[in-house]
């Protein structure tokens, strides 16, 4: 049969639609998130990294990002070949599964954009721009791409051979930015203060809403991997609720005991980090598996986020604790809690599997981490030495909202409910001099 | 046919799969439009009143709830057996109708959810935290569950033996909260300071952005009733949108005549009354009716927001005033506006039905409103008896974020517009002592 | 075949109704937007005039709007009948191409609902509220509802004489919102104090947040308009992400080299260009011309908003510069980039088409433009000389907020971060007196 179009299902392309634009509304979600946890003078830099990594991520992606991730293997199941670069050969007629094959790639787009973003909040408050707009382009094209390739690519190394799952991105997204952000942390060096100013969020409904916005694409981004409207999908998507929910609980049970006080921010960082740790395992592990993951994140993330303070590394917005810690919880438990029913094969140790599984994954993980840690800290440090990567120590003090940007994030004015900003807050169609 | 797989239509799966998604986002937009309307000192926990009932819901509905609330009738139409407790039974390959039964099954889950937040507007401010965690649980198992078993679970008794329509939830969800709110802030007895001080709402964009994001998921919840792609939830979403534009221009056309002022709160209002009206009746009702519904919604909801101060119940953010009304107006209407090609039989009295069906459906209002007021009443009592329900004084004088949750939610700092903000606001991350 | 039901695809319908759902999240994102850009004392009456604009158009719409627009053509390809007038012989079952007719009529209705929301950002912080409320009516009937025809109407002229394309709005929406924009401000006059006072933006992670939901509304808008869940779809999915992405890099190269700061305004403002003049363009241009078609909206359009500065025309929130200048580069682009995979047939200047296509387009966008201005003009001029349409000199300088609403956006009280506002912010439920 030679009708492409008739092989496209339009209940699967109308859920991966939905999805992609799901996804999409992760990265204005995550800015909102990242942005309410840092301080008023640098919120607008936060929110500019997240979205400026959505242009660039996508310019990369279409010239050659998809083809060398998804283009048929070059070899040895490391990278595709560049048969797609610039997306030749691929038409509104073109079909991959029982979906276009052009909105297949953009919802594989969609991750590489997100991935980026996140990374960003390792080095809140004092990252040059300049060097991040170099930096995000490079880093798709040296770390995503081809950590894509190894795990979804055609005959990628570590599904074909090795035989590690990964449903939605534990490995690409979770442990590559988790480890990238460690790498870019520690090139860039804490922030002025870290330890000694309280660095505290300035708005806190706001990270709840990116919060909310988040959890929402996150139904997208997982139940979205099954590429179709089926039963996979359904059971994904439970398990990411699930796991949204026992991280929450987790983190919520941590503070009460430890702190005296279950935090709003809290709330925020568990259903996040159960939510990290179900995304490569929301489409192989049991509902149980899924409250054991979420619960597990949870709890442990919620200590993770202080290793920074005893180890000296200013992981500011908690990249690491979350992303890389909850990443690696929920591939690993792959190992244990996957079932057939699931994964239509591989069983974890739970389910009668043995350690078989457990292994490949750990295998993955360590592969995975160890190559995005190690890239991400050779580009970072090439861009340190060359351009520089370190906001400039008057700019940081200042803010880099006022320095880099021109504006503030507020201005309330003197009807507001305070003081007039002195601040020269100046909007480009503004600053457009009137008859000169 | 035995094979399950093949009854799936990934076109009804789809968007059912969207809709579920749509859904769950309403909650973080219930929590930003009740944070809103809230004084600074205590968004926070009006937010985690919100994102605690998600955690909170989808672990009981997971353990029992579901099959109390879908499982086989356990007799007499009143509850449901515990035959897939842990949702036992249900896999990846399940179907209910045309779609997964997983999927069927955290639709459902969503609407619980969303009831037990929707509760908390009636005592914002003044709950304890901790008897709220408690609350939850038991609400949800006790009265969110058998409503929902009565109006639609298999031979409930609300469905099938009195007859009574309701198509999106106007009984379990609408009624039930409200009638629930009612009592928990007579238990709880009024805020500190109840008609004396203004008690504004601290943010009115965040209000209406809660409004905007509660419309938009609405669509997945009455759309998404129909469980399938089709006419029928075609008609439901242009009632959904049809009621809460009449239900807008209804409240501000009462504010212009009474108050001289059409107001931003008012216009949210106004669209939840109508949006709440017509989620019983969006899929039974002509256009006409959806009109009518919508504007007899934000009419007498915008009188109904007042008997609060009456009557001396301090229904703190109107959940009684909106939804207990709303709900019953909308469920009521039903017996006017049916129309046969919607119902697929029952009538309204103006399309000839007579008086039958606008009889059952008030029966059905009675006994959900007591059975809902009641069980919560009881629930509420007890807990206020033993653990105690009503925060400490001091507490809601200095406000709950701060005394509860150690947070604040705004630090605008020495940058920002306005003098720093004296209040100990740690996050638990930053609380991790750097190295004692 | 007469089954009507058997005609509709559940897949195509599924996406329809998520797509329409993320169309009217766009309105309350626009209002976000808009608010974050106006000062604080008038945050309220900007959301307001777009919430009030989703209620008036939609009555609008059902009573005459959808028969006049989509209705049997009247003849001459002008205005369709009132066949379909209170959508009579409309029901569930009614079907058009592979999905219901409600649904059809519901999408369509989204798009007149923000192309009028659109335009008040041409006369922010100075209109009567109640001039508003009748100019939406008037022009939803007189302006938006024509052109459509003309456009996307049964026989309308412009797709069916003219031959001139328009995917997904490029004429009925971007350049009818632009070019009444232009008409309404010319008719208000400019704000006290323009090019005196700065009138910055006072919430710039407002107008973020809202960039952010009109972009994922956007993939509702433009691949919805493939009215299914197709190949086409995907590909207008994927163009409609591209543009916007040049836009924004287009917007702060611009600024770079301009101004020497790369501004967040500009950074929403160069994705929404982008994504205006991709919304003609989406369904029929390739992808190379995606992204030139984003990337010269965002560069020319970065300048298009200093020509009111220097032509003195207050277009406060830049509607001519974004929508009237992006609105005409996308739909006149696609005379250069139009691709015969996408058109199915009509090839543009690049792809040896020649300049026919272009012409047409040409043609198309002055007419629409006239007339949009024309009538616009007149009709706002009428409410001007009888009802007024400038709110009062006083009115103006404390803000509309307070003077028409009764209510300040925000409210920080003595526990914010500030002094207490003076201000009579009064809720309509809290201005009920108590027991008098």
């Amino acid at each position: 049969m030679t009708l492409a179009a008739a092989q496209i299902d339009t209940g699967d392309t109308a859920w991966l639609l939905a999805a992609t634009a799901l996804v999409l509304l992760m990265t204005p979600g995550l800015a909102l998130f990242y942005g309410g946890m840092v301080r008023t003078k640098s919120v607008l830099n936060m929110l500019m990294m997240s979205f400026v990594s959505i242009a660039l991520v996508t310019v990369v992606w279409l010239a050659a990002g998809y083809s060398l991730a998804f283009g048929p293997d070059a070899g040895g199941g490391l990278i595709g070949t560049l048969e797609h670069a610039g997306m030749a050969g691929l038409g509104p007629d073109s079909v991959q599964g029982t979906v276009p094959t052009l909105l297949f790639a953009t919802f594989q787009l969609t991750f590489a954009i997100i991935t980026a973003a996140l990374i960003s909040g390792a080095i809140a408050d004092r990252a040059k721009f300049g060097a991040w707009l170099i930096f995000v382009p490079l880093w798709a094209l040296l770390v995503y791409v081809p950590v894509a390739h190894w795990v979804w690519g055609p005959d990628g190394w570590i599904l074909s051979s090795l035989g590690a799952l990964d449903f939605a991105g534990g490995l690409p997204v979770e442990i590559t930015s988790g480890a990238s952000g460690l790498a870019l942390c520690l090139v860039l060096g804490p922030r002025l203060g870290f330890k000694k100013d309280a660095m505290r969020p300035h708005n806190l409904p706001m990270v709840m809403l990116g919060a909310g916005l988040l959890w929402f694409g996150w139904f997208g981004f997982n139940a979205g991997s099954a590429l179709g409207a089926n039963g996979l999908a359904a059971a994904a998507f439970l398990n990411t609720l699930t796991a949204g929910c026992t991280g929450l609980l987790g983190w919520l049970f941590v503070e009460q005991k430890r702190d005296g006080h279950p935090t709003t921010l809290g709330a925020a960082s568990g259903a996040v980090a159960g939510l990290v740790a179900i995304t490569p395992s929301c489409g192989s592990v049991s509902l149980l598996g899924a409250l054991v993951v979420g619960l597990a994140a949870g709890v442990v993330c919620s200590y993770a986020v202080g290793w920074k303070f005893k180890l000296n590394y200013d992981d500011s917005l908690d990249v690491v604790g979350v992303h890389l810690v909850g990443g690696v919880i929920g591939t690993l438990l792959i190992g244990v809690f996957a079932v057939e029913s699931m994964t239509g094969g591989p069983e974890g140790l739970l389910y009668g599997g043995g350690l078989a599984q457990l292994g490949k994954q750990l295998v993955a993980v360590l592969a995975v981490g160890a190559y995005a840690f190690l890239m991400s800290y050779g580009i970072a440090k090439l861009l340190d030495r060359t351009l520089g990567f370190r906001a400039d120590e008057e700019h940081e003090h200042t803010g880099l909202d006022l320095t880099v940007h021109a504006e503030t994030a507020y201005d309330h004015g003197v009807l507001g409910h305070g003081a007039p900003v002195g601040a020269s807050s100046v909007s480009s169609a503004q600053k457009v001099k009137p008859q000169a």
